[in-house]
């Protein structure tokens, strides 16, 4: 698929996911695509877990509502350090490095023929990531940030609007446009 | 251009760029790409100023040293909120919706014949983001997170080495292969 068409083909799907297998060797490509997102200093700080088999799925869809969660025949965990190291004078980017890497992922998915949905705030409440972290292993100091549910999905889902060009971006001066 | 291809051509290009201009058309594909992003709860948060008037490029190019910086024919401004708003349970997403922005605007710059690098952590310092700020005009209570140069490269410039997949991911648990 075209990258411009993938960007704007993504969307956030939270519905049930047919039940077809999500090959490794797809999902290699799209932890891949993961691995290639730029990094602060290019420290590559991002780790990631694929998860397919079936007994773990279930157990951490069970952690979540959405039907994605429940139905999905793979996931893509994000993990980062709890306590970053600073890599640029005393600034760490590792959150930075996390986003563009699951972006990529994203744009993968999309351009592959799966959806999928950026699970991050509801990892952070509830001990989430924690039992996530500790089904898979994830060692001390590090944690589970995002989470991506991968699969085919079994219906459109809406697509939420986005607002104007025009109401987000300007040239040469904010909010003007010269 | 393909987007796996995309993603695996893109790179942080430092180096100078050729003496050709960027079209207001492309500018405009590149962010619209940007706005296109995930953000938490579809807030898109992320703001952006395109720059291609050629003094304000000079007075910007002239706080950083890279040839990048001083070449580009055109720059994107990402900006966000100083102090953001929570906009789930205590939680918000702005770096993360700007990184995700970031990461497309990159793969559309490379997916159109340009180079870029993601200029972050060298804007929170000497005051660099508060005077493209002024520059640019820019609200009090926003900031310019991350600026890109764009143009087209004049040299192939150095693409930095990745680690390879089998050290940052594996399946079903972390560290392990099965």
């Amino acid at each position: 698929m075209d990258c411009l068409s993938a960007i704007s083909e993504r969307f956030s799907y939270r519905g049930a996911f047919q039940d077809k297998p999500v090959s490794r060797e797809d999902l290699t490509k799209i932890a891949t695509a993961a691995t290639l997102a730029p990094s602060g200093c290019n420290k590559q700080t991002t780790r990631f877990v694929i998860v397919d088999d079936a007994e773990i799925l279930k157990q951490i869809g069970a952690l979540h509502p959405i039907a994605a969660m429940k139905t999905a025949r793979a996931m893509l965990m994000f993990i980062i350090d709890c306590n970053p190291e600073a890599v640029y004078q005393n600034m760490s980017f590792q959150p930075e490095d996390c986003a563009a890497a699951v972006e990529n992922a994203l744009l993968a998915i999309t351009a592959l023929g799966y959806a999928s949905v950026w699970i991050d705030g509801a990892l952070r409440r509830e001990g989430r990531a924690e039992k996530i972290g500790q089904l898979l292993k994830v060692p001390e100091g590090k944690v589970v940030r995002v989470l991506l549910p991968i699969g085919v999905p079994a219906e459109n889902g809406p697509r939420p609007d986005k607002m104007p060009l025009e109401e987000r971006a300007w040239f040469n001066g904010y909010g003007s446009n010269s």
